[in-house]
Formats: C-alpha cells, structure tokens, sequence
C-alpha cells in the first residue's frame, strides 16, 4: 500500500514505527519509545530508537529528505537516493550479510530505513584519527570489496540479469556529485574549493595548473561515468565504516551505481592513504613515534588490496570451476591457461584503476569542499600544509604513473618515500 | 492507438500500408502495389514496395520476426531488437540526417520501419568485392561515426540524459549475440565455428591455443560488456552501408546500444583490413595488379579513422568553445591546455580500442560461424586460406600489441608486412 511521504522528527518517529508490522517482533512496545536524531550528516536524518523499558531494544532510522541537509532547502536533491540505499544494502546483505547492518524495515514511499543499531561499533575515521588498530580490518574489508564487486560483474552474473541491474542502478543525482566533487572542481581553482590558508599555492598548482594531470583525473572521470563494471558503493572512505575490534559494516551506500571496481577500492585505501600523512603529525601528539602506527596504515591498505585479490581470484576461480572450466574467455580448452592469463591481465588493470581513483579521492579530499577530518583537524595549520603536500604529491605521482605500479608495495613504497622522517616531518 | 502484432507478407504488406496516415502523401495509391519480398537477412523481412502507377513511389519496409530467421522459429529472437532500430534510426537520423535513410513510418507494435527505397546505392561489400572505388566513402563514414559517437556522449550530453538513454538502449539479446559470436567462440574451438578446410591447423591454433590471445580479446570482450561511451551502431561492417559514388547511407542499426566507441570504428576498419587481403586474389582475378586498389583500401581504413579524429576533434572543442572553455575536464583556467590533453589521450585510447575491436572482428569473421563474402567465397580453397592467414596473423599482433600503434598508418604498414608481393601472395 502507498503511503504518502512526510518528514520524520523525534517525536513522530515512535508513531510510524508503531504503524510497520515487521517491527513489532523487534520493540515489544512503541509507547516508551527513546528518540535522538544524531544526523552526523550532510545529507539525512537518522535516529536512534530505543525501548525505554528494554534497552535492548533499539534500532536506527534513517530517513531521506528531499534537499541536500548540510545546506538546506535551498539545495533539492531527490529523496530517490533512498531508493538506491535500500536497493545495495538488500543486494550487499545478500552477498557478505556479517559486514552490513540488518535491515528491518525498509520504505521507499517513506524513504526510509529502519536497521540494526550498531552501538558496539564506531566510525571507522575518527577510531583512525585515535589511532586504534583494527587488526581484523583488512581482512572483513576484503571480503566485502571481493564478494560485492565480483558477485555483481560480468564474471558471475548472468549477461541479461548483469544488464538489468545496470539499468535500475542509474544513480544521476548522487553521480554527478561525484563527478563535480571528486573529479572536476578540485582541479579546475572552481568557487567551491576550500583551502588551508597554509597550502602552498605550488601545491595547489600542482594539481591545478599541471595539463596532464588534469588529463589524467579525466581519464578516471571518463571511467566513472562508462564503466558499468559491478555495484559499487560509491562512497567508501572511513567514514562509511563502523567497526569495533571484532567486526566491521560497511554503511550508507546511497550513492552506489554500476561503475568501475576500482573505485570502491581505491576510494578505501585513499582514506588510508590519508591517514598515514596525517599520522606524521599526529602520532607525535598522542605520544608515539610515528613509525609503527603508519606501519599499520600501510599495510592495512596493502593487505586491503592482496586480501581483495585473493578473494576475488578464488571467487572467480570457484565460479569457473563449477562451470566446467567455463570462463569469461569462453571454454576450457588449454586446461584454464586462457581463464587465468585474463583474470591476471585484468587484476593487473584493476591496480592501475585503483591507484588512479585513490589519488582522485585524495586530491579532492585536500583541495576540495569536503575535507577528512584526519587533516582537516590539525591546529596547527603548519603543519596541516605539510601533510597536505605529502598526500598531494603523493597523489599526483599515482594518477599520473597508475600503470607504473606492479604491487600494492610499490605504492606503499612511494608514500615512504615521501613522508619519511628524513624528510622533516613535523 | 496499439496494434496486435502480425507477420506480414507480400500480400498483406499493401493493406497493412494503407491503414497508415504518414504514408498517404509517399504513396498516391495503395491498390496496385508491387510488392517484393528481398530479405537478404538473417534476422527479418524486407519488402520492396512500388506503385506500379507511379514507379517514382517506391519505399522499403523491414519487419522483425520473433525468431532468428536464418535459422527458424527454433531459434526464438525478440521482436524488440526493432524497437532498438527504430530508436537507433531516429538519434542517428537527426545527426547525421545525410547518412541515414529516411524514416516514413516506424511502429514498435509491428516491429516494422518504412523508410527510404535505397534504390539507388547498392550494399557496400558487394561493390568492395567488385573491386569498385568510392572515393567520399572515408569522409562520409568518418562523419557518420565523429557524430554519432560524439553527440550521444558524456563529452556533448548532459549526463542526467545521457545516464537515461544509457538505460533505455540496454540491448541485451543482440548483445549476447556479440558477446558469443566476436568475442567467445571464434577462440574456444565452438562447434559453431566454421574453417575452411584448408586453413592451416596452426593458424586457427594461433587465435585458440595463445593464452594470452584470448586473454587480450577477453579484454575487448570486457570493454563491449561494461563501456557505455557512446550510441554505438553494433554492427557496422560493410554490408550495413549503402553506397553510390555520391552518396553514403547506414543501414540496420538493430545491435545498437550504448557501447564503446571504438568498437564501431574497429568494425568498419576491420571490414577494409579483410578486403585488403582478399583482394590480393581478388585483384589478378579481376585482370588488375592488386597494389593500386588494395593501396586505396588502406588508405580508406586510414581516412576512416584521420577523418574520424579530425571531426570529433573539431565537434568537441567546437561544444567547448561554446560553453566558453568549459571541457569535460571542467573550468578552462590554462587557455584550453588541460582541455586539450585530456583530448589527445582520449583519442590514443581510442585508436588502441579500435584497433583491438578490428582484431577481434577480424579473427571471427574468418574462423567463427559468420564469414564475409570478401573472402568466403574465394573458390580456391588453398587461395583462399593464405588470405585467412595473412587476416589472422594481422588481427593477432592487433589485439596483442594495440596499444604500440601510434597512429593509423603504422596499422596499415603492418598489413603490407604480412601481405607483400615478396611474401608470396596468390
């Protein structure tokens, strides 16, 4: 049955949920209900829903509305991002169900979901800004990345069912955030770049008054917009990660799409990326040497990408095998030889697409309007513009050089280089 | 106003014609049709309809049938595939409305299209075959192609539109036609392929038992499933256009969907490689020496894709100079040099797409189940197979190396290295 849409506030929450049958086995009541919207965000209302006389009891709404919160009214954005949200997160939980919060009730009338209140888990981004280790990390991480990416691609679904779910995954809206924010504006000195006032303005012209850089970001741009690989997230920074030592969900996938896989990954390990420059600095402030927790950083977004290809190649070769040998190449003939120079040849090309989307993500998260609060809090805007430089640099050598690069250690190599103590980290 | 669907034939076409309003000003009289079934095709019915009164009045009418005609009712084929000619017909028709054959009357309902009675132009392979020169072919082709595959991508269109004609163009049966048919078969020793028999056991192992021969064409194959670049036509060889010395048409867009671009390009190049080595044989038969036409085929291949360049090149900065500098690599701050980069290396990706979607058009034309007559029917079987083996070993370091080629001209040098007089042509 349709229901028409309304905005939720904390005090109409505890009606509507009253009023959805699938949540009657999850509160045994509604008439003490505790409501807190903790919108973190730039774009929703979430609430917090707890049963006052079972504290056990509690679960998380989160409701679209149709304008972009951070800025208002003034700014529409469509409340259909809800519908692409709900749609992921049932494919997401159907394929790695231990990294994506239950969901238990959804309503696209409403744009609504209601789902598992993740209160043992935190934001991923702000337990790296303390820098905590999550030593299990890479490896749910991975799992993820491989299970979502392959298990929607070419390799394992069904040539008409892949196409249909291309079609009803045209996610225009939050798309084009995208391609303003992380692949044109940065680059192009507009209006709504902010910058540290202690950027060097080299630093900025870097990446802005450099021709081949700026092809290069259009190449990543171009793929972005053509390449309709698997069901990405879209926006998977640290940020879209609750964790705790135990376990971690991947949240919020309102901008996922079929594009490039390489962007799902490369938009992670950036984030790492990231936090390893601003860790220079911060480590120093929490009383360590840098040297180990960075350690950590790297090889976490190493072990991110081995974990990933490992899965993926054995998901794949798991796939073929059931098949007969039958492959993306065709038949089986020379006794999987064809089957695996392409799954070489195309992880080869997943690197290099992953490295260039990761410096993408690190350049706008410096130049751009949103900023990471793994720099964009450091005080001292000194030092802050250190770290900016590093990542940039850093950056700009992988877009441009992405097919340079072997291994994922080769990557972590060029951050060591760097951002090494020689160098005069603050 | 719906229509049940009804398979015409020549006695019913004229009444079915009669009932249709945009006609009525094409024909001045539906009571004495001539009425003449031609279907060349493996798919539909094509009827060529005259007024006997007035021979001026001539149109085509192509219907599809639920079923893959060349083979029968066995082979279920969806009538839809009309649905994606007449769509295809009327974007190319707007943009290049001297290239494709006017439309009268087109309905989804009848899975029917009548247009222009192309009588007279005559299909292209069989005057190549001829050995006849079209000396506008390279201009007009490379016109159709530069705006076709420009204006119907994310470097002219708004990419809210261009998103939803991505959507709507999802083509997935004449797709899989190609995925099996260019991209599969030909390299995994199908019971559908088909050799002539005297084709050398070692050149058909040479595109099935390389590993990494068939791993760079399931590149290709990974290209044409997950790069929607551009309205591609699907099917564009030579026996889709229709020519006189004046004039230059596209016909039969029915695989069209949003592809890469270079797989458009590649087809018709392809077709011009194939004929350059049928007719060293084709040319002594013919009482000619084969090097001055087989000179002009290579510089056709070659004005196909210069011309292509050249145009594209001129629409895009044209749309940008228009937007006042704005380029999809976004604000113009640096006189138009990022602009202009992002360009030249969008176009030196595209010569390595074209020049592997020819390869792999290439291979399957001579071992897959789909043969050009520019070849297939060389009588001399043993004549024929050196011509197949001088295409294969063109289309194997095409595909292998392809992005080593430079420009155009260094493809066609690699053919005269296979098929020089001092190599022993027939």
């Amino acid at each position: 049955m349709a229901m028409e849409y309304r905005q939720l506030t904390e005090s109409t929450v505890a009606e509507y949920l009253a009023g959805v049958p699938e949540l009657r086995g999850r509160l045994s009541s509604f008439t003490d209900l505790d409501v807190r919207e903790v919108g973190d965000g730039n774009l929703n209302y979430v609430f917090i829903v707890t049963n006052r006389a079972a504290p056990d009891e509690t679960l998380v709404v989160k409701q679209a509305v149709p304008f972009l919160r951070i800025v208002g009214e003034s700014w529409p954005l469509s409340r259909r991002r809800m519908d692409f949200e709900i749609a992921a997160l049932k494919t997401q939980s159907a394929l790695v169900p231990e990294h994506v919060p239950e969901v238990f009730h959804a309503s696209t009338d409403m744009s609504l979901v209601a789902m598992r209140n993740l209160r043992d888990h935190r934001i991923l981004r702000g337990e790296l800004i303390a820098g905590k280790r999550f030593p299990l990390l890479a490896d749910h991480m991975s799992t993820f990345l491989a299970r979502t990416l392959f298990h929607t691609s070419d390799f394992a679904m069904d040539p008409a069912e892949k196409k249909a779910a291309v079609a009803a995954s045209v996610n225009t809206e939050l798309c084009k955030i995208t391609e303003d924010f992380v692949f044109t504006h940065p680059y192009d000195d507009s209006a709504t770049n902010a910058y540290n006032a202690e950027l060097p303005a080299e630093a900025i012209a870097g990446i802005q008054r450099d021709p081949e850089l700026r092809a290069a970001v259009g190449e990543m741009k171009f793929a972005f917009m053509t390449a309709a690989e698997a069901l990405v997230h879209g926006d998977l920074h640290t940020g879209s990660i609750m964790a705790n030592s135990r376990e971690t969900f991947v949240i919020d996938p309102e901008f996922a799409f079929y594009g490039p896989m390489g962007f799902d990954i490369g938009a992670l390990v950036a984030n790492f990326y990231l936090a390893y420059f601003a860790h220079a600095w911060r480590q120093p402030q929490l009383g360590h040497d840098p040297a180990s927790y960075r350690w950590w950083l790297l090889e976490t977004a190493g072990g991110l990408w081995e974990g990933f290809t490992a899965k993926f190649l054995a998901l794949w070769r798991d796939h073929d095998a059931a098949r007969g040998g039958e492959s993306f190449v065709g038949r089986d003939i020379d006794g999987g030889k064809s089957a695996e120079a392409y799954r070489q040849r195309f992880m080869k090309t997943l690197l290099a697409d992953t490295i260039g989307f990761a410096a993408c993500k690190m350049m706008r998260r410096i130049v751009g309007i949103a900023k990471v609060a793994d720099i964009a809090t450091i005080p001292d805007l000194k030092a802050r513009a250190i770290v900016e430089t590093h990542a940039l640099d850093m950056a700009r050598r992988m877009v441009m050089n992405r097919t340079g690069f072997d291994t994922i250690a080769d990557v972590a190599a060029l951050a060591r280089s760097i951002s090494a103590p020689e160098a005069g980290i603050p």
